[in-house]
């Protein structure tokens, strides 16, 4: 079974190459980055503009290869792929929470960018607390002892 | 462009029409399903019993026509998709984050599930706060109004 996607439109950030990048969304606090929409998609986003947050779900199209287990770079232990946020997934499929500043026709920008640019985007969706962040205990396994390391880590090379 | 994605495996529910489902996985507490892994990626599930919720990304195969303007459950205005969680989006990707209860083998147990029987699982990554949930002043544009229901809504038929 194939799934056949196309992307909606295109992430643009400061970050020309995925070595040396934030990580995570919340490591990236202040970095501007912009979307284009592709014109045929532009009524899509039409109340957008109430959220202040909204899901980013994208192409990591520059992830060649994936693997099963890898280590992530938040820790120096062999992970499983789907217990880590790394990229090189069997569907490199990217998901960013970011902030959206403001939506000029087809151009949303936006803050709090840990996406390469030239990005293909696939999804949009309103960011909603009560949706994603609905319980009150959460447990975060290996990365109990590391999370602490995250507003600082930047990506290096290993997954190019 | 054209982006091809594989099933990583298959997530199984009590739901097995899209009609009276709830919508979101805080409306649907106690709910249990299970995903089926294939057994080419098992070893990718490593380490990931240590999280409590983790997020799925997966195929809404039952949607044969997306929409750019839709009425969401929720409101009885339309609203540009991008901006609502509504299933008929340009690529047809869903995300939950659901409870991880136990994993035997291959089969992961989950509880919060909205989603219906057989749905092609795409991703899944663990759900950490730090990650998806780092801000402290969300805005929900037309769902501020209409939050409220969520908890209670079911879905219908307008997007069969």
């Amino acid at each position: 079974m194939e799934i056949i996607f196309k992307p909606i439109g295109t992430i643009y950030s400061p970050f020309n190459e995925t070595t040396g990048m934030p990580i995570q969304p919340s490591a990236a606090i202040g970095i501007h980055g912009c979307i284009i929409m592709n014109d045929e998609f532009i009524e899509g986003i039409k109340d957008l503009d109430g959220f202040s947050h909204i899901i980013l779900i994208y192409y990591l199209h520059l992830i060649e290869h994936s693997q099963l287990l890898v280590n992530p770079f938040m820790d120096s232990v062999e992970r499983g792929i789907f217990s880590t946020r790394a990229p090189a997934r069997p569907n490199p499929i990217g998901l960013s929470v970011v902030r959206l500043i403001d939506i000029q026709d087809n151009n949303l920008i936006i803050e709090n960018v840990d996406i390469v640019n030239g990005t293909p985007l696939l999804d949009i969706k309103p960011y909603v607390p009560e949706c994603e962040n609905y319980d009150d205990d959460y447990r975060i396994g290996w990365l109990t002892g590391n999370i602490y390391k995250l507003k600082n880590m930047k990506s290096d090379e290993r997954f190019k």
